[in-house]
């Protein structure tokens, strides 16, 4: 039944409104905008709502409503969900706050909202929630404009965030950085639907081959690490935590009205079911990206390429700090590397090409990195400042990393002349990371996947 | 003497080239940009570069040269030093690379250009560097063009760099982001002029209030402890150390020649001298950042603002983490903040104003925590994906952090519409980060330094 939460052939939406400043008419707007089925908007008010025809109540509606967005206030939510469920809708996502989390009344209304969907086996996605988005089929609950808010094309992730605001800002990062999203989902106060059933649902879903999870406080912690045990054989999930101090918890109580729980314990569970832990927004959106791009590494044994000295410095010291391993370049690598540098140039991993290096000179070390039996995955670090390096590199990289089967990580610092040439590593599908740090923490996670899978 | 690298009333560029595409050229049109003193292109084979009177040797100019840049190649570069200081030129930047990271040949080279040094008591930086910046002066031998990287603005930061390529990147996103920067001087190989003398001058030079150290290895570690200490009493010292590893240490030899030492060692020094350690380029970005823009703060106790509940929750850990404290609010702060929010809703710290909040809602809720007697530092994290927020919030933020005592500071996550707000932030002088945690270990270094300076 989740299914029809991103596949359905149509969408009642429950509090639609002409008012273009409510949330009812910005959900209505996203929905003509990609949705490929019928749209019914509801509100008892209305004739028309955006060219379309409104209906006093969903059970005016004559097709069987696979879907049913709620956006009317807390009090009489409730009531809308049982006559959705009057008119056998299996699927119901609630937008509106005012349940649990905001005190007594709020958890009345939660628990009888509960009692409706136990006895009529109804799905809910919510309450207090952003609820839903599938860039294949065009469900899109985000209540936020195309102005504001990039939706990001369509791809092989999937995202599950106990928060609206943190999910959505992830996924605008998503779109900006060109990264694929297939669903997404904001559960909010979880009455009904809650990690364990998405995960599982997306274990099995054949276009989702990356989970996210953003979760302050797991429903059930046993039957989470069952569902990411069975899961993360299949596919890689990687988890952020919110909530791990006591004073993160106690917000996390009173904004999903979720138990934290202990960190500690959390974290070695996630551990033991081989999910990855980002343990700082910077290593998510790092994972992602890296993730999103490239293929598992075979090995740890990685060999840095760069133009800037102090980068190569700093690239071996992260690539020790990562748990990586400097490869040891073969003979043969070494002797045609040689050839393209001036004499008495050192040729040894990190391999500095010297400031005044050239694309040629760049092609020549990646070439022989990238065929090195010793090497497994390949870091390039450009300094884009030198007058010998025109912006031509970012094609110089890009065919050569193109045709390698290793991954191929870049880097660098620099205002709009060096990001121009990041952004076009970027576009050509090579993930790019601010610091050495950054890069060689996502190529470790490219070679855990790699032990995971035993390539 | 060390100021006359920095206000030299005139400058020499021996091996000044007509040639494009020659640091000869690049460096002598980028003094010609905005050096204010008189310029004196060096070259036997020319009779005018870039519409300059070009002279055959340094001997033939008649006044008295302040400053002499060396291009020429390491093997004729000392006997043009050796002519510099018979024409009683004070203070040389020798760019030429060849010397002792090359090998055997370049070793000999560099001990002969230090008894020269040592004989005729004139002061060198370099080889092998890119040398100096000043951005008062308009002293400029980074040969990098203006069209890949963007010099500061005017400013208070001295940087220090052991790295050319590392040190010009550093400079290029302050410029991007502009902090503004009063000097630069990478000293490659140091055969003289060393991290030492640089700290110490700029100990005393009142235009600068931040100093940027970055290191691979100390010339004299006791010797760099006594500088750091007499200088961190009256100014903040950054520090990014590189190769901590045995990798990384092996890389630092090949590249500048140095002796990384031991980094444990290294790291308690720091810490004794009062020195801020950035651990990742990341920290020494978000350092530099909040250092140049906000004075210290005066206690360790953090508002957090926003309007994305799960904002809330990650900046509560953050700020646990970053070892600070989250604020008690005031019982008249709680009162006012109550008024503004929906009724139901909870206040306390993080303030969670809820997805639908208004400019409006964040201004009482940030005038009231600044006047709090309780908080020290405030952090605001914009989620601005909501509509009914609408981008005058960073007007509303501008107007209140402007006219506070306590340190602001901002961030927020998103594409294009977010950037274009926290840009307002940034431009109008209020550091944002990209992460809560970034933020809260950029609060910490305010922390740090209202605690130093006794506030």
């Amino acid at each position: 039944m989740i299914d029809k939460f991103f596949k359905p052939k149509n969408v009642a939406i429950i509090g639609a409104s002409a008012n273009r400043k409510k949330l009812g008419n910005n959900i209505l707007v996203n929905f003509k905008k990609n949705f490929k089925g019928k749209i019914y908007p509801v509100n008892i008010n209305e004739k028309e709502i955006e060219g379309l025809r409104c209906y006093d109540s969903v059970k005016d509606i004559k097709e069987k409503v696979d879907l049913a967005v709620v956006v009317v206030p807390a009090k009489i939510a409730n009531i809308v969900v049982s006559e959705c469920s009057e008119c056998d809708v299996k699927a119901v996502i609630i937008i509106s706050a005012g349940y649990r989390e905001s005190g007594s009344d709020g958890i009345i209304l939660e628990n009888h909202l509960k009692a409706i969907i136990k006895k009529d086996n109804v799905r809910v996605v919510g309450p207090n929630c952003i609820g839903v988005l599938d860039t294949y089929s065009g469900v899109d609950t985000i209540f936020s404009p195309y102005e504001r808010m990039e939706r990001p094309k369509e791809g092989g992730i999937s995202v599950i965030s106990q928060s609206g605001a943190f999910g959505t800002a992830f996924i605008d990062w998503c779109a900006e950085h060109r990264i694929g999203i297939n669903r997404f989902v904001s559960f909010g106060n979880r009455a009904d639907v809650g990690e364990c059933d998405l995960i599982n649902f997306f274990s099995k879903d054949r276009k989702t081959d990356l989970i996210i999870l953003y979760i302050e406080g797991p429903k059930n912690g046993r039957e989470l690490m069952d569902a990411l045990k069975n899961t993360t054989r299949k596919k890689p999930v990687i988890v952020l935590k919110a909530g791990k101090s006591d004073k993160g918890a106690a917000a996390a109580a009173s904004h999903t009205g979720s138990l934290a729980g202990s960190y500690k314990i959390f974290s070695s569970a996630m551990k033991q079911c081989g999910a990855t832990e980002a343990k700082t927004l910077d290593e998510l959106f790092d994972f992602t990206k890296v993730l999103s791009k490239l293929e598992p590494a075979k090995g740890n044994r990685v060999a840095i390429v760069t133009n800037g000295g102090g980068y190569g410095v700093l690239s071996a010291d992260a690539c020790i700090y990562a748990g990586l391993e400097l490869a040891e370049l073969s003979h043969k690598s070494v002797t045609a590397i040689k050839k393209a540098m001036p004499e008495f140039a050192g040729v040894h991993n990190p391999l500095d090409l010297i400031g005044d290096a050239t694309e040629e000179r760049f092609r020549v070390a990646l070439e022989n990195c990238i065929k090195d039996k010793n090497v497994d995955i390949v870091v390039v670090f450009v300094w884009a400042l030198g007058t010998t390096l025109d912006s031509g590199i970012a094609e110089t990289i890009i065919n050569i990393a193109r045709k390698s089967k290793k991954p191929v990580i870049c880097g660098g610092v620099g205002s709009d002349y060096t990001k121009d040439i990041l952004l076009a590593l970027e576009n050509a599908g090579i993930p790019t990371f601010p610091t050495p740090l950054r890069a060689m923490k996502a190529a470790k996670i490219l070679y855990d996947y790699g032990k995971i899978r035993k390539l």
